[in-house]
């Protein structure tokens, strides 16, 4: 199916082969999140249909195969990484497993906060899902990203009782705050991991949510969890390598790895129309699709959290 | 506190440093896996009383720091390894948290069981607890020691559909089944996880407990796991090294360590008073405490899966 009048976004993941961390050897398309007026579908969709708005995640899932159904659609057997978006029509492969419609096309105010779920939104959900983040919890979240700071919205949500954000920049505490945050720690490393101590009277978090994917960030998590604690990942793991004697001493349980947004969308959709959460406010910087290079420009250099590109 | 008339076992994890895996430099106490009759008990010891018949973990504990009520007793704030069991007289510190009696001094032929309880068969409970084993699942055991077949066992205890164990050894095989196997893999590595996808329609096992410690056994767990499934790791690791890619994309569930015996011990002592389990069956060589050496060596040569010490 073709999706036309969409919104996207620029992904700090995309930070990667934007910083050649990751080598690109030609032209290759970017983006990967998106919302929009469907205008075209296949022969073979039977559920999505043209003029619907709909939301889909960075992962095209057929949503009936086992692992699908297990909730795990990021681990489809047939999924795509969809990687085309930042162009001014899009095709989504299995649209009726990957597309979620709105019921009805939603107003312009709230287009920003759906576009959040097809990615950043989803992902800083499943953060705090893997976290097992129940309500009460003590939480903490390290990276102050559009993931990490849509953890701490989502860690607020789940009814967490105490939100630490790690974050040494001032407007992302300050979104941190507003999204929940009852607590900011500057340090990183082990001195974040002593402070985390710190506040929880020695013992470390009941969840920690790691959304950066460095060596540092996972040790700061699993350090800063309590015995029985929960650690989450879900930032694409860059020349990590866990070592199993500290693992196994840690007592932590583990989980993450790319969110599985499809599984969370109606849900996250509802929150949004009901306007319980405002995961749009992570973008701090709006453009226009043709001044994309920027967008990625103010996100490497830490000048915007999040761009949003409009048509 | 002070114990006497008990009976130890030869443990695996101390093959390491039997085989110098684990350097040895001085003359060194060993056994950590104990029951029998309370001789004697210091002044602050409150609970425990001469003449009683208790149980204790390999790692002493309080129960009742922030770990220990979270239920990691073996990362009690407090916690001391019980290293000195091969002697005549055990001295078990914190003994009012650590050790718990039985209703009555059982009898003769249950105490093989109560012993299990200590180390292994608790080790093998929490193998399957971590692994997250339900009513119905299909769960793997990586590992044919006296740990991997009381997974087997606790797997089938907590109702297990399907437990399949991988083992190469006849003898074991036949104890796993005895212990509730349905299936049996004597393939290792890439070859192991491809029979347990054949076994599972190419999905993966629900629960996979690594009861061994190396590299190529954890790998083997987490690769023979369906999406969103649970892996356990309870053997002592020994050089392994998770990569942090590979285990983001396999999107499993982690969780390990050394075993909380603790926390298991009322109800699994209760299971063998009630005759429901029969760990003890793993003992398949009885000798006397002066023998000790004989029974390393025998489990070193793999000629036994369990010695039983007497006094």
């Amino acid at each position: 199916m073709q999706l036309s009048e969409f919104l996207r976004r620029a992904c700090g993941s995309d930070l990667w082969p934007y910083r050649g961390i990751q080598p690109v050897t030609e032209p290759t398309p970017m983006g990967h999140e998106y919302c929009g007026i469907v205008e075209e579908v296949g022969s073979a969709v039977k559920q999505v249909k043209p003029g619907q708005f709909v939301i889909g995640s960075f992962f095209a899932s057929d949503n009936t195969c086992p692992n699908c159904r297990a909730g795990y659609q990021s681990a489809c057997e047939h999924k795509e990484f969809v990687s085309t978006a930042q162009a001014s029509i899009l095709r989504v492969p299995l649209a009726d497993g990957t597309l979620v419609p709105t019921p009805a096309v939603p107003p312009n105010e709230l287009i920003p906060n759906l576009l959040t779920l097809s990615d950043v939104m989803g992902t800083g959900w499943f953060a705090a899902d893997a976290a097992n983040v129940k309500p009460g919890a003590t939480v903490a979240v390290v990276g102050d990203g559009a993931v990490g700071l849509l953890a701490v919205l989502s860690a607020k949500q789940m009814g967490a009782g105490r939100i630490i954000a790690m974050s040494r920049n001032e407007s992302r505490q300050k979104l941190a705050r507003e999204f929940g945050a009852t607590d900011i720690v500057s340090e990183r490393g082990d001195e974040g991991v002593a402070r985390i101590k710190d506040l929880t009277n020695g013992i470390g978090a009941d969840s920690v949510a790691e959304c950066v994917g460095s060596q540092e960030s996972i040790m700061q998590a699993i350090r800063s969890t309590r015995k029985g604690g929960y650690v989450s990942y879900v930032g694409v793991p860059h020349g990590v390598a866990l070592d199993g004697a500290e693992l196994f001493f840690a007592h932590v349980h583990l989980h993450g790895g790319p969110a599985p947004v499809r599984r969370y969308l109606p849900r996250l959709i509802e929150l949004v129309l009901d306007e319980k959460i405002e995961p749009g406010k992570v973008f701090d910087l709006k453009l226009s699709l043709d001044q994309v290079a920027e967008g990625y420009r103010a996100m490497d250099e830490r000048r915007a959290i999040k761009a949003l590109l409009q048509p």
